[in-house]
């Protein structure tokens, strides 16, 4: 299968929940993207994904159990929608065989796979991409122009989180065959750093001008599984005290080469509502997602709870002012949409993937990292600088979110 | 000097601003309470405070330069509120003279005088309280008082800071004789801990079958009181320059022994809206301060921010109630008040103090544990347990808020 100029022909491998959310809210419906192929294990996904996409799109993509039965397809490029475990060997194996990758978020199982992620691009040069869709949230967007603009000054602190109550989908996924259960009972670490991590890396350059060098990460007992088992099923269902090895919540703090700390606090197995706990904090100002404020004294804007929106007209990003002109579309209050414009734009136009190889290993490497400072009760561990050094001189020009909009406005 | 049945002859040592701010706020007017002598280094402050006291409440009390000239007089109880460093030593010296003791906050400046005071204690039984004013905060009390009655379920995680801009005083309170900048010029670490550890720790019954076991502290750069000082003094200001060992955010992770973790944040030389970020969550529920919301499914009370308010009828603590009823009154929204309270009714009634020599000793350790930390690299330290062994048997009975409150309400 070969391109033409406008068209991409995509293959899309795992078609579980969010592999459907991607179809139907981000993927389909795209005048240049037609899903050539797709592929998940589970021949009913196959079937359900290859009628949805006749029925919105008016075509059957071709359908597969097997990734290498898609890889040999050679679609222009491949969405890889599968369980985490399966995200970096699935990239490398298209990298290989030169088809471009876009790939679902997750952490990495160790740091050698990160590293042959690395080497893998740098052998082949195929194009690979993070699809961390929170980089594209309105506020995260807001926060960076405002921090590119220097308006909070120097940026000293930063925090986030994946504070989500995943207690129904952990603890009763399994029978719509998801994975985290697996992960739940066997690991204990920061498993989901990137949706917090991906905006504060932006801010703080990582890999541009700066990177992340060490942290630490301890988990608390794990308590939340176990109470809602029981409650949902009573005493004697088997998850009700079942020794998980998952800490209710994990609290990473990382060190930056210019000093700045990130704090990381993974939640998911407590009720809660949800929070991306996105807070940054520079010698000048301050955001905060908690109770959606900006602290700016120097803006005339009074500080209370909600002004954040009070900024948006003055200081939304580019991206989000024509995407709220044009019509904001696609799942996750449009971050798939635009997560997917990045990248098809990035390849269509050949230039570098906003969210680079180096990025994803540096983010997904957390949580190998995390669980090595769990285990050896909380030591700090040193974080790889994947980019061998050229993190010293990469610099504006690979800054994404302006090379993605500049003379755009 | 010697107490009659009904009235308690104070002395008060450290009269810069807490202590001039105890004497309008906390001790003055008092039926019960007379301050019989007050000290301070500085003559000029030592007169200001015996005329303020004739002034409000009618009488001059002696006034003297000397710790040792008060501590000779033999007040009923003496209250300290000096530069930091003075608090373990005064406590120590005053217990050792059989004078009982309520201590003002801050860190302790090494383990071995953490362990001092407790030994002195045990050596003497002289009656030792910090004065943590925070544990009596109306929200953290509430939030306690949910929390006994099982509402959040089993509390697995908490977070506090202590988040307050205090650039002015720390770069130019030494014209008004301040100390805190010299700390700040040459010590890294959580210098602030307790007015948010104190209600976690309560909550969490630290050292009353629970206790801090192990940490790790990781501090930014320090960049906030540098740019401060450029922005009010000009480039050529000293301190516009100064290359100072305080880093502007210092994060600190906690353990405690039954695998419930604890976040703590300094944060005091950035621009930004006071908080202490008081936050508690469990297997049921979760209060976060940051937006003043309380989340309990099971309540019928919707999840908003600013709901905590909402919760206050039913579930405000009995103290809280009666104050409130009775009319607030005392400093900092009357924790103040309700902090001295305390004191003295334990001292009246020779009951246990409030929060005892064991709980200044843990929480007040944090500072040079965390500076430990950060000096070895974020390394986890082990906490001390200050009760050799203790904790595991102590109980109920010392649980201050229910022994202060039972039948009362």
């Amino acid at each position: 299968m070969k391109t033409n100029d406008s068209v991409l022909h995509i293959g899309l491998v795992g078609l579980g929940n969010r592999g459907q959310e991607l179809l139907k809210l981000a993927l389909l419906g795209r005048d240049n993207v037609k899903i050539a192929c797709v592929c998940d294990v589970y021949e009913d996904r196959v079937q359900a994904a290859v009628d949805l996409i006749e029925q919105m799109d008016g075509y059957r993509p071709l359908g597969v159990t097997s990734y290498e039965q898609m890889l040999i397809q050679k679609p222009d490029a491949v969405v890889i929608a599968t369980p985490w475990e399966t995200h970096i060997p699935f990239a490398i194996a298209a990298m290989k065989a030169n088809i471009p990758v876009g790939c679902e978020v997750g952490g990495a199982t160790s740091l050698d796979e990160c590293w042959q992620l690395v080497h893998t691009y740098e052998e082949t040069h195929t194009p690979c991409m993070l699809l961390e869709n929170c980089c594209f949230g309105q506020d995260e967007l807001m926060v960076l122009h405002m921090v590119r603009q220097g308006l909070f000054g120097e940026v000293v602190h930063c925090e986030g989180g994946y504070r989500h109550d995943l207690r129904e989908e952990i603890c009763f996924g399994e029978e719509n065959r998801h994975y985290r259960l697996r992960h739940y009972k066997n690991r204990s670490g920061e498993n989901y750093p990137t949706h917090e991590l991906g905006p504060i890396a932006k801010v703080l350059r990582i890999n541009r001008g700066n990177r992340m060098v060490s942290l630490t990460s301890t988990a608390s007992c794990a308590r939340g599984l176990n109470a809602y088992a029981k409650e949902k099923r009573g005493e004697h269902d088997l998850l009700a005290t079942y020794p998980f090895a998952q800490g209710d919540v994990v609290t990473t703090v990382i060190r930056c080469a210019h000093g700045e700390t990130i704090t990381l606090t993974l939640d998911t197995t407590l009720p809660r509502p949800y929070s991306r706990g996105f807070h940054v904090q520079g010698t000048k100002g301050m955001y905060e997602e908690a109770n959606r404020s900006v602290f700016l004294p120097d803006s005339g804007i009074p500080y209370e709870f909600h002004n954040a929106s009070e900024y948006r007209e003055r200081f939304d990003h580019p991206m989000w002012k024509r995407f709220v002109k044009d019509g904001v579309r696609g799942g996750h209050g449009g971050m798939d949409g635009l997560v997917f414009d990045a990248f098809f734009a990035a390849l269509q136009q050949g230039k570098p993937m906003p969210i680079d190889v180096y990025d994803m290993a540096a983010w997904m490497s957390i949580t190998p990292l995390s669980e090595q400072s769990i285990a050896c009760g909380s030591m700090p561990v040193a974080i790889p600088d994947f980019t061998s050094g050229a993190w010293c001189s990469r610099g504006e020009e690979e800054e994404w979110a302006y090379s993605l909009t500049q003379g755009k406005e």
